[in-house]
């Protein structure tokens, strides 16, 4: 079932590094008073195309053989990946075609329009965006690198992990959000591997728990419809990130709407960065008062996914319809 | 006339360096490409209290002796020198107060609070402002620290050139934001000793102009009504600021507020940083057809100034009532 190792976390922090950013590693004075915890911040709102998505996505695109790929790259995305994918087509100089719905945010179509890829609109569904994507797929011949789905995407975002163990050896504990898995199989990889001691957290939104369910009840969840701000965390595990995540995740930490947009609001006004709500995520977690007071006094890292936020609809401001 | 010099800024250094940040100066590749120019950042939005006020004030603070301080501190600030100062009072364990228009932005009134200064309420005028701030100083015996017209002050922001200058020895100009002066002063004495064939240049909202018509003319000029969202240089020079631009500054390049929000956003979308009107001002500089054509392919260095935007009030949502 598992078929992705740390050998191949190892082999992608090869592959990639001459082309992603190592992303700095941050603390805020202010908020360690506040929480009574050291946090340090792993920083890839900094990372090139503004989150981590772009080491899973360079990973793909560089190590898949020249036949896979000779009719370009294709995935559905309305965010970050769709980004990513496009930039690290061009490196290889590949066509890149990203299926995005048409409620996307115009800010991230134009980006990945930017980055030379082809946009092809779907209707605002996951039916409707696989079904667009396999279309796309059979008349192009385009290789389909899924978001969290495939072995070479983990192995990429695990290259997180080797960074933060690297640049904070003594850490406790480390708290990343969790969509569908990719970003946080690839730390519990990487980390684990290493540091079998390091106790590893998920966060995720309440209206799209299904991690949190899963992980409890043992069997995967689907939660049909869900409701979040955080909007690369509406993604549901899979049979693989799963089965990852059930070795080494402690546990997920569930929060409230308003504790994402408190956090992020939070990083906005101390730290200077513009963090997604996505990204708000850990943070809020390890702020709720149960949680802060288990890692009092000791040294947690908390990942910082993206920095790609809609500037023209910050959630403090702008009351958005549920999805 | 001129009272402060290179000696007393490498004096400034030597006091304030422990209580200070070193802060970053970083690129984007992606506004490095889209100018045709090297350009670095000097991030002063991630000095202590979101700006580079800190370092004149803690300077200032730092530096008086005990006889002048027995009272505390006062000033008139609706901004960041307020946070600066009385941050930098907490240091040395001083009483701080902070005369603030009752139009303030609450964020700021309540960071001031927070750093423990007493803030005195006062109408939005300058009359005001100055009248309440000599009763403070009259009843309390509380030292005045005028946030640029001051050498302590103005030797502590010259700091960010010395800095700048070991950071990017190779630079061949430098643009920073004026208003009252302080900043681009201390920066002229620092930079201009250590190496003069540096070029510096100011940056002015148009609605503030004082600075640029001043040097074009050799007199000092004032502005009566400044209106731009700029709000950190809606101040005048003063005779001193006026007599060391004079001597050192090549130019100020006036920008539109349209230029300014520009430029701002611009920050926010390719680096992720928090950044506030002033402190996009130098950037809206550089991107003016004229400017970056004289500069392309050499190495600018632009200051960024602070990060304390009111969140929610960003320009490009909010229309703001001309002040």
């Amino acid at each position: 079932m598992i078929d992705v190792q740390f050998a191949d976390v190892a082999r992608a922090a090869e592959r990639i590094w001459p082309f992603v950013h190592r992303t700095p590693l941050e603390r805020s004075a202010s908020i360690d008073r506040e929480l009574g915890v050291h946090v340090w911040f792993k920083c890839e709102q900094f990372q090139k195309t503004g989150s981590f998505k772009f080491r899973g996505a360079c990973n793909a695109v560089l190590a898949l053989p020249e036949a896979a790929v000779r009719g370009g790259v294709v995935t559905h995305s309305s965010g970050n990946h769709a980004q990513a994918l496009a930039r690290a087509a061009q490196l290889r100089g590949l066509r890149a075609y990203v299926v995005m719905p048409t409620d996307s945010v115009p800010a991230k179509k134009e980006a990945t329009l930017a980055y030379g890829a082809h946009v092809v609109p779907c209707a605002p569904s996951l039916a409707d965006r696989e079904r667009v994507a396999a279309e796309v797929q059979k008349e192009t011949g385009a290789y389909f690198v899924h978001p969290y789905d495939e072995p070479l995407v983990i192995a990429g975002q695990g290259t997180v992990g080797l960074e933060l163990l690297d640049q904070l050896p003594d850490v406790d504990a480390v708290i990343a959000p969790v969509g569908g898995g990719g970003l946080l199989s690839g730390l519990c990889l990487a980390i684990h591997q290493r540091q079998p001691k390091v106790r590893l957290f998920a966060a995720e939104p309440a209206g799209a728990d299904d991690a949190a369910r899963s992980l409890r009840s043992g069997e995967r969840q689907q939660v049909t419809t869900p409701v979040t701000i955080a909007d690369g965390l509406r993604a549901q595990l899979s049979e693989r990130t799963f089965a990852i995540l059930r070795q080494h995740v402690e546990d997920v930490i569930v929060v409230e709407e308003s504790e994402i947009v408190g956090a992020m609001r939070l990083l906005w006004e101390r730290t200077k960065w513009v963090v997604e709500p996505s990204a708000a995520v850990a943070l809020a977690a390890l702020r709720q008062e149960g949680v802060r007071r288990v890692w009092g006094g000791r040294t947690v890292a908390v990942v910082l996914t993206g920095g790609n936020a809609d500037l023209d609809a910050l959630p403090w401001l702008v009351r958005r319809d549920p999805v």
